[in-house]
């Protein structure tokens, strides 16, 4: 009789296929198969069992019955199939095939909301449904990534031990995969990575682009000043491949990133990021401007056009040490507001979808395996861990000191672009989040008042308890009051 | 027999009850009906009656029946109900009534897709569907709006010389209501121009802060100066009305303004603006800010935790005449750009919709009657039906060279805020904007050369045609070129 798989892996793209070897190196048995229509050569399938079966406990199914057919119980199917849709149609065919107690899980990059939706209609059929993030790239799903399971909590016990094998590993060994929560929890949680990595990188594009424009600093120096950073505690994984892309040649001679056309993709997770963002009430601008500065990217005609006439090259050019001091700081403290920006997201969604996330597992399973793993993110959990967040992570005591003293560069730093017309939209952003963020007092009231005055919205007084709302009729002579009856 | 009214008008709130007497006052005999139960002492309908109807043309209904039955053919039906599913509601009650060729208009705040997907589905009926976006707040209704009709073409003639009776005058004498287009074009027109309201006012609100905090300004010496500033270029509804506020005072003495809370409330628009931007990649960090903005001012106890620690008092003290001259630069220019991305926005939707939208129009219609009515938009039209923005509206021949003008002054406001910590993250965010779409070679490629690295997400060259993607193996060693061959 033959033996049956631990798990099932549908869908042998890149991350599918490395996910599925992953699995097998860690000892699990693992059935593959893939929803292409046979017929047109060799299938996928027939392709990764070619590739790699041989002396693996790998098996590969054309047919889907016979897939899960292959499975012990309950049974677990991995689904690495691209978000939307895709993820619908397999769940769809999948179903009928299975039993109450098996477990499905999505791996891919969909939407919290519609993890939310599937867990709950999965339920009703008695199948546990999870949405797990997962962040590392190819590289990540074949050797360990950062892992994000979160869904139907009756699923947790059965997954873990899969996910967590797979993981990448933190420094002190553990793994970098904690359940997040319930519905869409996990993929909630991934999201928010992703919009910090798109915040990180724009801070490390402008960073790149400053040491140009007011350094002078050519690819090779620029390379050196981020691998030294990358020796401090800026040290993480995007420092240490812009490094590596920094001294790139190509073989007929010159920097490849100088022949790269200055056009920036995008997929979809930080635009969501900013969505929910905006529906829960919590500022992103960083990730909003590294967003739409992608969206600029592509616009190259219109820039080109714009430049010839408002284009300007900086005057200053500041010595080498005192720009990468006053850099290093400044990165540092943008940095640590765009990684509190996004534990705030996930808080606030949190407590308004009552997932009850820990964001301390956060933090640590962010520490290896995923984009943004970096030194920092162990300071992170570490003031997680410590209860030292409790007011946010700004003011916790292993982050206020650095944050005041390099607060001034930063100053410094976006003040000099600003004033030779070098854009830091994310520097900028984060910079007056921060001081809005200080400021007891807000122009807000003005705002407020403006409302009331065209549109009768109301207003609160600092004199009257919170929830009291006021309509003043903005026209109307002033009513006489005690003064003018004294 | 009694005579049949000309128009129908559904909603009897503040808009909807100003609009009907406005309607009246232009000659129009119109029929009004709220869909609020009866049975509760009077009905809105009877109050509505009892307060206006002697010696007018208005005839009051309980009924949805009587009401749709007292309307001229082909009957008009103008909806003033909240956005969402009210709206939906009262189509679905309105519809078996209806006949083939009449006209529904929702002049609510409502989603463009909605409206969208309402022209569609009532055109299976025969029936033409308009969403109007209606701006200038109670007073506008009553006396003169901005009207922003769009949807099915065939209602066109019918209802225009409606709305056009009761739009507001520009001081040209044309009527501020133009035909947008198909579809959701007039409410995502609308939605637009809520979006630079909300930039609009977040540049007064700066402006306002940075006269307190740099320039150490009353309020009474704050009001002159917007005075001043609204009898020049920056001449517009909102300067006027922020005077105003600065000097109204209490009954018992001080300032109201002084007393409101710097807590800002919103309903949605901005937010739609900035998703409608995510989506259609048409950078709008601006209106992204002022909508953060907002939401950060609830955010009242965080803040005041954090500046206890972070918050500073700005040191730099700049003399008045000096303070006042960059700022009014600055806001001018800041205003400019903040419109262009206005339009910007339109014209990427009406490209993509296929809405054939005329800007000239739409900066036309918004010269009177709306929110951000300004002498700027006098310009703005100007140039657009000159054919002068061509190349968009920054490069139009009139805005050029004050723009290169004010450029400096805005650079100096925005270092000076970012350095003494006052928060000016609107006028940073569109400063950073103007300086990202001057530049010819921005740092995406960067941003692309790591994507490439963690995903395989491939790049454009420089030195090969656009739409050739490459991808490099970044880790392996660079392949023997040319000149390693020679």
């Amino acid at each position: 009789m033959i033996q049956l798989s631990d798990v099932g892996l549908i869908g042998l793209g890149v991350m599918g296929a490395n996910l599925a070897l992953n699995l097998e190196s860690k000892g699990w048995r693992v059935s593959v198969w893939n929803r292409t229509a046979p017929g047109v050569g060799k299938s996928s399938v027939q392709r990764f069992m070619d590739a790699h079966a041989e002396g693996r406990r790998l098996a590969g199914f054309s047919g889907l019955s016979a897939f899960v057919a292959s499975l012990s119980r309950p049974r677990v199917v991995i689904v690495m199939v691209p978000a939307g849709a895709a993820v619908d149609e397999v769940v769809g065919n999948l179903l009928p095939l299975l039993s109450p107690g098996d477990v499905l899980v999505d791996g891919g990059n969909s939407h919290y909301a519609d993890t939310e939706r599937r867990v709950q209609l999965l339920r009703m059929r008695g199948v546990h449904f999870v949405g797990a993030g997962v962040s590392g790239g190819a590289e990540g799903a074949r050797y360990g990534a950062s892992i994000m399971p979160g869904g139907a909590d009756e699923a947790r016990p059965v997954v873990m031990p899969l996910l967590e094998s797979i993981a990448a590993r933190a420094a002190d060994g553990t793994p970098c995969c904690s359940w997040i929560g319930p519905g869409g929890a996990g993929h909630f949680v991934k999201m928010v990575h992703n919009g910090i990595e798109y915040a990180d990188m724009q801070l490390i594009a402008e960073t790149y682009a400053l040491l140009g424009a007011l350094g002078r600093l050519d690819n090779e120096s620029r390379a050196g000043l981020f691998e030294q950073w990358n020796g401090g505690r800026l040290r993480s994984y995007l420092m240490e491949i812009t490094a590596a892309i920094l001294r790139r040649r190509e073989p007929g001679g010159g920097y490849l990133l100088d022949r790269i056309l200055d056009v920036a993709g995008q997929k979809g997770t930080g635009r969501w990021t900013v969505t929910a963002a905006l529906d829960l009430g919590v500022p992103q601008d960083a990730v909003a401007s590294a967003v739409f500065q992608r969206a600029l990217s592509a616009h190259k005609e219109q820039r080109a056009m714009v430049s010839s006439f408002l284009g300007t090259r900086p005057v200053a050019v500041v010595p080498v040490a005192e720009l990468s001091a006053e850099l290093e700081q400044a990165l540092y403290a943008a940095r640590l507001v765009a990684y509190a920006q996004g534990f705030e997201l996930i808080e606030a969604a949190s407590r308004s979808f009552d997932w009850a996330v820990d964001a301390a597992s956060v933090a640590r399973l962010w520490r290896g395996g995923c984009i943004i793993r970096s030194a920092f993110l162990d300071d992170i959990a570490g003031a997680f861990e410590a209860g030292e967040a409790g007011q946010g992570l700004l003011l916790s005591s292993r982050f206020l000191a650095p944050l005041c003293e390099a607060l001034p560069h930063w100053r410094r730093v976006v003040s000099r672009s600003v004033t030779d017309g070098v854009a830091v939209p994310v520097f900028s952003a984060l910079l007056n989040y921060l001081h809005a963020l200080s400021t007891e007092r807000l122009p807000a009231h003005l705002i407020q008042a403006q409302r009331d005055y065209f549109g009768a919205h109301t207003f609160e007084r600092v004199d009257d308890l919170r929830g009291h709302f006021h309509h003043e009729d903005w026209t109307a002579p002033p009513m006489p009051g005690p003064s003018a009856n004294s």
